[in-house]
């Protein structure tokens, strides 16, 4: 059922299936940081994104947030939706860390309540732009409404994550979504929440469960990874 | 009735005067681009600034837009009501030029209809950053209304001002605005409208009639703003 491959990215190759409307993700075991400028294959990796984002994909589909998830098909590998992605992070903030503190000053671990939301241009040759909604608009082919709709769905899915992490003890303290239009011209929830696109904290210890222990070589990706997905694991 | 002086900054130093509300902006003889990594004395230029802003602001007043401009002094002062200024550039563009093509990838000359506005952090530390309105509200001690309202005048004053250079030859491209919150508490628009913070250019030959002429090396500074001033004399 897997038919030619349609594109990859850096952490991703996006199969066609017989069926037009269907995508197979295939996770790869490749770790990238800094726009792909630092870049590395850890074995197992693939498997871990794969396995965490079906894992939250799935609850937030249980919460009636439409997303492009279908079902998981094995270790490395998942159905969704074909849909066109729309070429915006939307980037969630309840923490101030990383570049909010370099760019805006913000002080550390500020906690932004109502949570941030920021949206930056998916766009590699100009290194990812933040923008404002009116940019948005202009760059994405979206209207103001939809603008507004994928930031409350944003703003939503961090409220229902909040507790969902928090229960097995890990801070969601900022993370990034993609939204894509399906068939039907719908926006749904797109690409992957893993701890590639998360910043877990530890509840206890503030320790990073995530990427940031291959961005700033602190510690072992797949030790975090593997955390994660046992975490996730113990609900049920 | 100049007393101490307040501050200055790289265009105007700014004097405290015997009542409280008033302050007098002092028009520098010099020029600045790059965040002050270029700079240059030219004398005459302070006057130009000064004279060309009065008019302009007059022409709002007359409009009713709410701004500190109460009268012109002398060739290079003006008498202005004290505000506290809102740490925003705000941005109004009808014509893609200058960073938003290096910066977002729009094709040069783009036109934006409705106008495109943009929030910049007035912080020069940080390089006056690019935000989004919720960055806006967190840093500047700002309701989300209140930014509304600003973004709001600046299109309004948009579109007085596109006519009104018009009316002269002289096709508005973009322009920043700041805005300040008065003794009373009430926003009004603030600062200088000059050549040094306007896009101009000629509507016949598309000519840089501004600071780009500096910025780029490109032309002789007196001589545009000469060439506004004189523009701007023969409106009634
Ligand atoms: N449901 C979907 N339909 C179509 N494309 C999708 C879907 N979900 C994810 N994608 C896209 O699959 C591509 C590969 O994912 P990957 O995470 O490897 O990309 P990436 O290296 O992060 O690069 P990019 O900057 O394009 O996201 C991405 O462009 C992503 O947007
Ligand atoms: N009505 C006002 N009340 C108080 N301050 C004002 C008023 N109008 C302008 N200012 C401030 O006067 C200062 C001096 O102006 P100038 O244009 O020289 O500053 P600048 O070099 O551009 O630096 P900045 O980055 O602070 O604008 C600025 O900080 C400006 O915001
Ligand atoms: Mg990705
Ligand atoms: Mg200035």
């Amino acid at each position: 059922m897997k038919k030619e491959l349609l594109y990859q990215g850096k952490a991703k190759y996006v199969y066609q299936t017989d069926k037009p409307n269907q995508l197979i993700l295939a996770y790869k075991d490749q770790a990238t940081a800094f726009n792909g400028k630092k870049k590395e294959t850890i074995i197992g990796k693939g498997r871990f994104n794969n396995l965490i984002s079906a894992k939250v994909f799935q609850f937030l589909h249980d919460k009636k947030i439409p997303s492009h998830f279908i079902e998981l098909i094995n270790d490395t590998e998942q159905l969704v939706e074909k849909t066109m992605i729309i070429p915006l992070e939307v980037v969630v903030r309840n923490l101030a860390t990383g570049s909010i503190v370099k760019r805006l000053g913000f002080e550390e671990k500020t906690t932004f309540a109502p949570a941030l939301v920021e949206l930056y241009y998916k766009n590699d040759d100009l290194d990812d732009p933040i923008i404002n909604d009116q940019h948005a608009t202009l760059l994405t082919n979206t209207t103001e409404e939809e603008i507004e709709l994928i930031k409350g769905l944003a703003l939503k899915i961090n409220q229902l994550l909040i507790p969902y992490f928090e229960q097995v003890g890990v801070k969601l303290v900022d993370f990034k979504l993609e939204f894509g239009r399906n068939q039907s011209g719908k926006i749904v929830l797109a690409d992957e929440i893993s701890p590639d696109t998360c910043r877990f904290w530890d509840v206890e210890t503030n320790s990073s469960l995530d990427k940031d222990v291959f961005r700033q070589g602190t510690g072992d990706l797949l030790s975090v990874y593997q955390e994660i997905l046992n975490r996730l694991g113990e609900i049920k």
